[in-house]
């Protein structure tokens, strides 16, 4: 393409580097910031920047922070703990609001055909924290999926010999969900696991 | 929602303001750059400020630039106009090889109920251009929307006056387009405008 601006072919090709975002939706984003104020774009600029340099591992649980150690870990019962795939996990988690235990993030699943081991993911850091901080209780909160409920096995066998009680996310209907659309295994554990009302 | 990371939720809050982005998207784009590298951030962070101060309008056409007056203004035949909403569609028209005119960018098209009148869009500009460089034809670009159509037929009749030759991208059937899902307005113009092969 003849006659593009320089500075904004390069902007338009650091937003196309986003999760999902083409050269249309890059241009999009660029016009947006070449239209805004420059006090507005400087903030933006800082702001990025502020954000990759304050945040980073919580030495305990692994989910990002901007301390040494994380709120959650800092204030939540560590003998409790819900193990989850990626930091957006925890924000989710972090929703349903009676939850007081802390977390552990595991930075990816198990997928041998993607090449990744036990040793790919945050495993060994859990089993230090296991003995470490007497935890009584591990909720694997990996999603139910092939990876997730490999991950989630492959966790609880090296946890048992270790006295932990494991426990898993209950499976069931979702709220608003029409049964008539519901898989079948997931209908199956729902009756399985039925409660008196 | 308790316990978000203060500089994670400014970042969030900085990418919800792009157009199209929801807090889920905006998110995903945060959790991408705090996995990035210091130095890859600063650069997207640079790159940003840099192209929104040293981008600004062209003093001939209105279309971005990074000099006083823009590329296409300074090589093109300046008697040739092409008219544009915005400059996007520079970049659309720049693409087709052939055409060696220049742009003038309306900055808007002409829309009463949203309270857009001419004087809020680039249509003095235009005037003056018409005027000072020896105009011989305006070709409007705009889109065939209502809007279009009407800055159109708006700014051409702004123009009869003044001796210039004022002509209109044709309309037909697009390539590649299927016959039968062709809108019959589009249909009767191909129709009414065909060519002999």
């Amino acid at each position: 393409m003849k006659n593009f601006i320089l500075p904004i072919e390069k902007l338009v090709a650091s937003f196309s580097k986003l999760p999902g975002v083409g050269r249309k939706t890059a241009v999009r984003y660029a016009y947006y910031i070449i239209n805004s104020s420059n006090a507005d774009v400087r903030a933006f600029a800082e702001t990025m920047v502020n954000a990759k340099e304050t945040v980073h591992y919580c030495s305990v649980c692994g989910n990002f922070t901007d301390r040494e150690i994380c709120e959650v870990c800092t204030r939540g019962d560590r003998g409790l703990v819900c193990v989850v795939a990626e930091p957006k996990d925890v924000l989710a988690l972090e929703r349903v609001s009676d939850y007081n235990g802390t977390y552990h993030v595991l930075h990816g699943l198990l997928n041998p055909l993607e090449g990744i081991t036990p040793n790919d993911i945050h495993i060994k850091e859990l089993l230090d924290r296991v003995g470490k901080d007497h935890v009584r209780e591990v909720i694997m909160a990996t999603s139910p999926t092939v990876e997730g409920e490999a991950t989630a096995i492959y966790i609880s066998n090296l946890l048992h010999p270790l006295g932990v009680k494991v426990t898993r996310l209950a499976q069931g209907v979702s709220l608003g969900t029409d049964i008539e659309y519901v898989d079948e295994v997931t209908l199956s554990r729902a009756l399985e696991d039925r409660r008196e009302i």
